[in-house]
């Protein structure tokens, strides 16, 4: 693995799905530094460590910042701001260690870290894979996660040069397609992409849990409501968070996302069928060039 | 098969993707009679017989009822109610053929039928397969769409008892499970579970293509995203019809997600993360529980 000289040892605050992943992957592709697993749970890290996923457990923070050459933050959204936080106040921000993250928001880190730093620190790399699953935990992680995925860094002309190649670097040796754009860009199309499309699932789910009554209205829900759904399988808390940590380009997508229903309710309701067809037209012209990709 | 004998003739008013499947299910599972496919593309309907899936095609009407004891209405929801009138107007209602339908919507074709009749025809059997695809037309017919799927019908307490049991049988030997329910419950379930659901892909289809510009947003969209809108992929004209055809119910519906969405994004807006989690987390237990029937 052609990672630079300098890193021997990776820290992972947050063990989950997605850091687990990392640290097998790392593994897979022949990275023989130390890697040092953080978070708060002893449980959880105690099975990370009997899967042989880090080479190293601790539930204290500065044992885990100590040596560290790069700091992955790898938790949920909002545990991301807090862990960030406490990252930045406590490590030297010039000559420290590398840090980067992979949370659904990017916006919300910017923010913190100019709090505590005055301006944006140069070695911070904020990242994002593209990758998941509705099974969170490090119990479901996979060496493979980010094979053929795309993964947005959200670099600042501030940004450290050679911390951003280092990061995309550990990513390209990963399997993952590296693309660069703007927090803000990220976090818009983020908004849309996912974050909107998880609350509609979970919405979906709940007006027809309370039409349920009686008989089980899921009994005849057919194969499209199966897909359209499962997303609505994945971790509340994991949700709960993102939608806060990204609530501005949530809020104004959930804005855009009325607007065009209340077009399709209006034409149902006017007997407008050439605007149904139209609009149903439009989608899936939309939809299926997509699906050919 | 093991219909009752006096079922020869089969004729399929509209022969797409469930006409021509059921067509085909019929003969793998040793129907002997003859199948007559009716429609008005007459490049449809060769193709249809050149497949094999009927004996004998025609754009005569009248022809086409001449001889059956069974009418199947195969046709999208508002073609059904057209097809629906006409062979009303044109058969023995009282020794005349049975007739089904498989269309998403039964109230609107209760009206048509009780506006012709002034009486519900005891030989009508509305019914509706839960069964479909985001592909249509008789190319994509297959003998196992029916295959353990259910098929819900509407049968009135003025219906033909033998004749219901048909049908019944029918769909029985095509290896579906028939559930009986009333027309306003089956329209009300089926907005929920699948007309709402196909209008809220087609609408997060067009919001993202909106958002679009300069950037392909569907390039950065996950696995999530795709099973998600995959049913936006499905016929328009077929959708379009559907929404007009179970209009109330689907404003209904409409509705009740409206009120959903917004209580999400009033707890996103007030920082009610605690509401977020609960709406969150009771729509997962929902998910799982039927992820797991």
């Amino acid at each position: 693995m052609k990672i630079d000289g300098s890193i021997t040892n990776i820290t992972f605050l947050g063990l989950g799905l997605i850091g687990g992943s990392i640290a097998l992957a790392l593994r897979k592709k022949g990275f023989r530094g130390n890697l040092l697993g953080y978070g708060r749970s002893r449980e959880a890290l105690e099975q990370a460590l009997s899967r042989a996923l880090v080479d190293e457990i601790t539930l204290d923070i500065n044992y885990a910042l100590e040596n560290a050459d790069l700091v992955i933050i790898a938790a949920p959204a909002l545990a991301s701001e807090n862990l960030l936080r406490q990252v930045l106040f406590k490590i030297d921000l010039s000559n420290g260690p590398i840090i980067t993250d992979v949370a659904s928001a990017k916006g919300n880190l910017l923010k913190v870290a100019i709090e505590v730093c005055g301006q944006f620190p140069p070695r911070l790399v904020l990242g994002h894979p593209l990758a998941g699953s509705e099974k969170s935990g490090n119990g479901a992680a996979r060496e493979d996660l980010f094979e053929g995925r795309r993964v947005v860094l959200t670099p600042l002309s501030s940004n450290d040069k050679s911390s951003v190649e280092i990061i995309a670097t550990i990513w390209n040796s990963l399997g993952a397609e590296v693309v660069e754009m703007g927090v803000s860009e990220h976090d818009q199309i983020l908004a849309a992409t996912s974050h909107l499309p998880h609350i509609l699932a979970y919405t979906l789910v709940n007006v027809l849990a309370k039409r349920s009554k009686g008989k089980n209205i899921f009994d005849y829900a057919a194969g499209g409501f199966r897909d359209f759904t499962r997303i609505a399988g994945s971790d509340p808390t994991m949700w709960r968070d993102i939608a806060m940590a990204n609530r501005e380009e949530i809020l104004k997508s959930m804005d855009d996302f009325r607007l065009d229903l209340d077009l399709i309710s209006a034409a149902i309701e006017q007997n407008d069928s050439q605007s149904l067809l139209d609009i149903f037209s439009k989608a899936k012209i939309v939809r299926d060039s997509f699906a050919e990709v």
